[in-house]
């Protein structure tokens, strides 16, 4: 990464911080882990596990936190803060707004906006995109090229919709979202009856709910509900090519990994956090701050703050057990045939 | 949902039903589950289970099978009939109308439509879409926007192709078929040929065919064949983020729920069903009316009539007896080693 | 698949085969298996435990390994080679030309093109396509309909980039590419730092970087790094709904089949195989030529060379047995309590 940053426009970044050493580096032109830090890079001790690499680190400037013992080599300058993560956080954002600079307000002449779509102040829309009758943007949201925004849909303020993003009608996206490229929220939901030997479909009337500051990763997938809605919880963050059903509930500030699947009608409460490819069977109740392994299967209900794992799932420390135990099977079986021969 | 149906639409929907009761409420204003229903609701007993919830429901209009016993509160009407589920698609079909009305035929002012493709009437053609040379599209198809259809695509009649799916060159898709967003129909086959070190691409010159009331979920993708064809059989039914891989041939009217992998030249007989997150390895036989459970690993061909579980899959009660074990493994090996310690 | 082919027009891109036989079939008219192949046909034997079926098939032209010992029937032509599947693929390479024509070069009247990319010549840019500012697409690289390549994104030459796939801002793609419909290449990557309850967003300044050679399947994903670079080795080939984290680096000649998912910052080296569905937990190194069964959950680093298969993953045999063993579990169950009440 190639960046252009001088002191004068980190430090202001950073009230209430500790500087000690000094550099003849005024510019700092790359940002990188300690290891791979080269002189002019900007590095940071955000996770205490890595402490040992502070002195040896080439970079000219360093974020580390208050309690850290240690002194600066000649030509480096270090800078104690109470959370080095937050102070490189705000610095990437700077760096972000040079590298990825929002597009100016506007509309793409390429788009399509329907003449009853109501678009506020600051809203940039993309080339190729089509926002439909009665659908509303809220103030400085910024939607991708190849958007669909279908009729009515009410999107909120400050959101980032990136490019081919699908939100089908009568969806609602809350503030300050942000969806990555190819999602699509509101799509017909998995529902069927079955008549005699054929599945007749079963409508789905209802929409998509999304609330304030949830995230939403590449290509996944959200079904819209059957008769009222299905809805993502503030704050909830959700990575590429997860499968969320028609009516499930997600709570607020829950962490959803990759390729996570969750059938209809599930109900999270607040602050689950599921690894990646795990998945919910239909129906399921899953308690708050609940930890579900990557890759487990979840057939039952999940009390709030159980952490289960594997498929069926069992508690984490049992399941660790049983694999300790399996690897141990071929030895068991041996002795039990010994044993069972010597008698 | 806000909804407004007099009962004088919905009477005439349901031919053959007994009323009993009465409600002055004239006007229903959404369709709830039993227990969540309100006042000027319409609820349902869909699935005997849930009987006991019949006589608490708030509803002023219940649906219920012919054979239900007991009496409407005052001021609420039942209405039995064989099927309520049926008769609640019926009343939902309507709704859908309203709520989520076709587009009028006719092609978006943005999209491209190529002079020599056949377009029938009826036909809705979305905001940039593209229609390629020698593409067929039959009477009242509606194409979403941001579709692309490549040359000598043919699409046949009643089908829905919602926004951002695309059907690469040659694919032929049935009648009253449903793409749901951003489907992919006809990516290239994932094979190869190892030469030396690197691997050689195989091209793919085969197809895909979709045969009629198939419907596919969200940003599922089917390859496709080789030489051939790969073929979804008429009435099944796939969910989101499926992957059918090339020369892949599903029978009629299976089920296969998200996020499912399918391996090239699989052939699954009819009705054939399939739990969410499941995975099959390349050229195996299902046999008609297998089940397979969720998150299972196929690696060997299934019989007729099977019901798979885990990986390596085994009969799912099987399965099931060996789960129940595993959480036993402790236990047996502290009596093992007891026993031994004790001769 | 209907093709037309002459015998005059396959046997120059055959060069030093050795021909026996002879048949009045002058065109032929598709290629097929031995087992379904029709007399017109062209068949071939890529796998020598097919060999049983040659003399069985109706192909009027069959392509044969040098060692293959017999005659063919009358009116049916034999071409024995070196490697009767590359002789196939030319064949095959020179039918795709005719059924699949790439698309002359020109900018369809419906795509944007800023005015300062830098577009080579023989380039296809397709319908609705979106090209940014300072992009830049090497020669005879093709870019179908609904594409975005974002600001100063790179493609190299000869490239196939299909309908829908989306490049993010500052994204390079090597020469050769192959890109299915639908792919995203440089969304934000999955990582937040906790504060209190609430997620922060940590930007993603970083890029993806696929090199030479790579295909990549439709409706996967690649998320951009946090500071450098996501990156992809040459030759790999990735497969459908695939997820590759952010700051990932897959080495030279990987295959990875569909949707396995790879966590942030995990680095394979060369030729590493991956299964279907399996996954990957954050930070792993994979060493040089690993194979990975499809499901597996990889936890820990794995050994260059090694073959490991289930979740917790362990090496192939091993998990091979404890699957066997685990079958008998029932067994080893009664046998136990039998033992211990004989006692």
């Amino acid at each position: 990464m190639n960046v252009s940053l001088t002191l004068e426009e980190i430090l202001p970044l950073l009230p209430g911080v500790a500087v000690n050493g000094g550099t003849s580096v005024t510019e700092i032109k790359g940002i990188s882990s300690l290891d791979t830090a080269r002189a002019e890079d900007l590095s940071f001790l955000g996770n205490s596990k890595y402490k040992s690499q502070v002195p040896l680190t080439l970079a000219s400037v360093v974020l580390l936190p208050e309690g850290y013992v240690g002194e600066p080599k000649e030509n480096q300058l270090f800078i104690r803060m109470k959370e080095p993560s937050r102070g490189l956080a705000e610095i990437c954002r700077l760096l972000e707004k040079r590298i990825y600079p929002a597009p100016a307000p506007g509309i793409h002449e390429t788009a399509y906006v329907h003449p009853d779509a109501r678009i506020a102040d600051g809203v940039f829309i993309g080339a190729f995109s089509f926002v439909g009758s009665q659908a509303t943007i809220g103030p400085n949201s910024e939607i991708g090229s190849h958007c669909h925004l279908g009729d009515h849909v009410r999107i909120g303020e400050s959101c980032r919709i990136h490019p081919g993003v699908k939100i089908l009608s009568r969806c609602l996206i809350g503030s300050r979202v942000i969806l990555n490229a190819g999602v699509v929220i509101g799509s017909e939901g998995y529902g069927f009856e079955q008549v005699g030997e054929s599945h007749e479909k079963v409508p789905h009337l209802g929409v998509v709910v999304v609330e304030e500051d949830v995230e939403i990763g590449a290509n996944s997938c959200i079904d819209r509900a059957r008769f009222d809605e299905t809805r993502i919880g503030a704050g909830t963050k959700i990575d590429n090519l997860v499968q969320i059903g028609h009516n499930v509930k997600i709570g607020k500030g829950c962490l959803i990994v990759a390729q996570v699947g969750i059938s209809g009608s599930v109900e999270f409460e607040d602050h689950v956090v599921v690894g990646g490819q795990a998945g919910f069977a239909g129906h399921l109740k899953i308690g708050k701050g609940a930890k579900i392994a990557g890759q487990a299967g979840i057939t039952k209900d999940v009390e709030p703050g159980a952490f289960l794992k594997g498929n069926p799932a069992l508690p984490f420390q049992l399941a660790q057990r049983i694999s300790v135990l399996q690897r141990k099977l071929p030895e068991l079986f041996n002795r039990f045939a010994e044993e069972s021969g010597n008698k």
